[in-house]
């Protein structure tokens, strides 16, 4: 972590401060396993990490909203602190974000306009094997709605994740703080710092 | 299935049962030989296995919308079991769904505002051999047409399906129940749990 | 033909003697040699075999309407007599019946606010040479205007098919009845059928 | 010959005399140096022999407006002699001059609201050599009014064709009856039949 | 030049002498070095040499508008001697100068509406490498803003050079009757015809 | 650099003076390293070195319009100093600066109307490894408020620039002349230039 400096420390530890709070206050977020400001590839930055919700069978609306919310919960915390001055830091769960979003609405019939259908058809062959790509089967004013519901979702969970955040600003803080100190922290010590308020939201009660 | 947690055994369950009662339901259905919530692929969940609507060389009208609309039985069993709370599980119901009245409309002209034609190209040859795609021979505007005409369709299967199984909850649930005790029920079981009534439905009678 | 069920069995013979009283019905109409219900090909139902219109060197508007029009004989006659419920036993009529439509309006400048013009350049080469495609060198208005022209001439002889047909509503029956019978009719047998008023429309007389 | 029967060689002999007419009676035609109905190519109908016109460095816009005019020349004569049922005999008269129409337009600068411009890049390449296309590098807007501007060329000389040939019906009858006869005509033998009158339009003389 | 007949010849003539004197008339123009009837490439016609301004490291707005009138010199030449009636041999000059003022548009951002930006992304590889394409990274409304800026500057030019060759319509002729007399004119021969008034503007004097 | 002419030196030594005073003058711009009209590379003109901005792990919203803001500012001399004739100088600048706000609207989040997304997706692969080009996987709308967030952030930070070239117009005289006598300036010789009024904004001091 040495090549970051004070600040960008101070940013990536809001950040993912965000996703890790927001995953520990959905209703059907995963457990939080680690929180950490330490980089897991090449280019990123800090990680949260949650368990096992990417093995799951099926997922509901109500889940994938989840999903969506926690994605959403780095820049808010971003947002939150810095007064708007948002960054670069969240172009990676932009792009998970904008990508589950458009899947919920053209592979999951979760839209509200669009009817009970799949849009898109995924060219995949043996000629383009490494290359995945998607045509448009569908007019524009289609492809204008199914932008509008996934703006809308989006938007949505962007909105609750703030409503979030906002509410448990100490809470927020308080993990920002010790990751800045720690850099890495379990989920034992998650649990100590935010007390026992939070063993009850971590169950999957529908809210 | 011992990878499928309690609540997900139950969705997939639900599942099943909403798309073996359409189809026992719908005029046109094709016998119902067997239904479970184990998946028959890699990737599915549970399966409904009707015979032998495929080998058909005709197929009428009537009996595509039949076939629609036991597409649309998986999806809506959840919406009604699950108070709306809509899952990834039919993803695949809306895809074959998405196709089959995709081709009603371009393909077998059974839209109503476009003429008795076909519309889109296919493109197929010893270059592109494994990737079939379809060249847009029409306009935009003959697109928004195709796009609205496949909706209504897909709609107007969707609330059939729904006003069948919401008038027949009762045998949707028993054969949930079922199914979530002996995870498969063949085509004998199922008429046990329904009673005499359905051995008329099954026959297709014109409706 | 042990493969088709009775009801399967009865549409392809009404559709077949749909395509076979249309054509001896046109003015421009060549001679229908055989009519059948016994495939010619892998997935076709019944053939109607007329001779020799495809060699012609020069054809005249008239004559290709009359070709649209007898395209169209045999979904019509599935519409009619089965009350509108139409099935998927058109869908090889209605391609070849919108690439004709297509190129009267796009090839041989018979359609009506286009000017004296062809749309559309073929894309032809070596690297592609198993892959016919067409490049659309026009607007999107345009592209619309194509789309009307051929709607409108496709309609038109989809409704003179029914003009015809209903007309003679009793030779149809006749014909489909002994198609059920025979399995194959040729050009003698319809003529006993239909009696000698039909040797008068097979001229090819100007209407 | 012997392939085309009387209807068509009767068509195909009114189509070339047209073109013939029309080339001697636009100010700027080419000397015609034969014609006949007897097919030059595969696929071809009959043609008409225009020297040296190809050859040259420069056209100006009233040689290529009369190029278009004999190009139209075919049709119109099909259109005034058989009441307005055209063929598809002019399908490939179409495409030269839908091609000379668009290049005026977008390679010539001779569009009148498209501004001192070309419009479209050609794509050339080792890769795709034996493939010609051409990039559409302009708006929709454009593209419209480049349509519009091909549309207006060539109906003007679609109707500038139809008044010399209705001013002119004697000469095509003429001209087309002893085509019926000979079969080809060469340059001296239309003269005679047509007198002295033409040698004077023959020169390029400006109108 | 023995292949151009007396009125190509003439026509060459009045365009070259067009470019060289819109050269000669604009404060930018670069110097002109011959100017000459006989080609300098297969498929051209004339050539006006203009020597340095290809090598400049930087190129103003006045300097470009400049080239863009001096590019049109050719057909304003035409349009005036002939009475309107253009030819094809500015196609080579508008093609050039629709690629320079579509780069003025897209690539240093010269048009009015369009803000500080770049247009188009460039496409260039290894497979592809001998095919150069754009990728049109923008909207159809801004395509339209672009095709309206590109039309606005050439159309500018053009009407420049049309009022600078209407006001020295005698110069134009005394250039292109001696380039019919001796087909090429060095930049001496250049001056002792337009006597010592041009050697003033010669100097890239701003206007 | 003797294949410059004294005029084209002149600009290339306001543009570059334009870059390195508004690195100079915005809160976040990275120290300016060396500001030079000596190319660093085959086609470029000089060149202004700030360091070590490339290297950042994070880029807040205020830094990334600080950067733009400085590759506006040699365009932005160029247009004060002469009275708006701007050359084709600034093409490398604006291809950066658009490429840069585009990414800020359609990977960075930072629109105002486009919700929290990403736009666009990359095509990568083995096959095409070599050329990277972009999906456009929305609608023709959503292109348009793209295009217009592009331009409005472009065209804020072009006028920022302006605001504080204007503003400085001495200093940017001072370094322009100095860079046509030495060429080259490096920090310490730029800070004489201009006094210590600079070494705070230096600091990257939050505005």
């Amino acid at each position: 972590m040495s090549c970051l400096d004070p600040q960008e420390k101070e940013r990536v530890a809001y950040h993912e401060a965000g996703h890790a709070l927001a995953a520990l206050s959905v209703p059907h977020g995963a457990p939080v396993h680690r929180v950490s400001i330490i980089p897991r590839a090449i280019g990123a930055l800090g990680h949260t990490l949650q368990l096992p919700t990417e093995q799951r069978f099926l997922m509901t609306r109500p889940e994938l909203e989840d999903q969506l919310t926690v994605m959403m919960g780095g820049r808010v915390a971003e947002e939150l602190i810095y007064h708007g001055e948002i960054s670069t830091g969240a172009a990676d769960d932009l792009e998970r974000a904008s990508e589950l979003a458009r899947q919920m609405v053209t592979r999951f019939g979760m839209g509200t306009n669009l009817g009970q259908l799949t849009y898109g058809r995924s060219l995949k062959g043996r000629y383009l094997s490494s290359w995945s790509s998607e045509e448009q089967n569908y007019s524009e004013k289609t492809a204008e709605l199914i932008d509008e519901e996934v703006r809308r979702v989006s938007t949505e969970c962007y909105e609750r994740a703030k409503t979030i955040l906002t509410s448990r600003r100490g809470d927020l803080e308080r993990i920002a703080r010790e990751l800045i100190a720690r850099e890495t922290l379990d989920r034992r010590r998650l649990q100590e710092l935010l007390g026992s308020s939070d063993t009850l939201t971590e169950q999957a009660s529908t809210s």
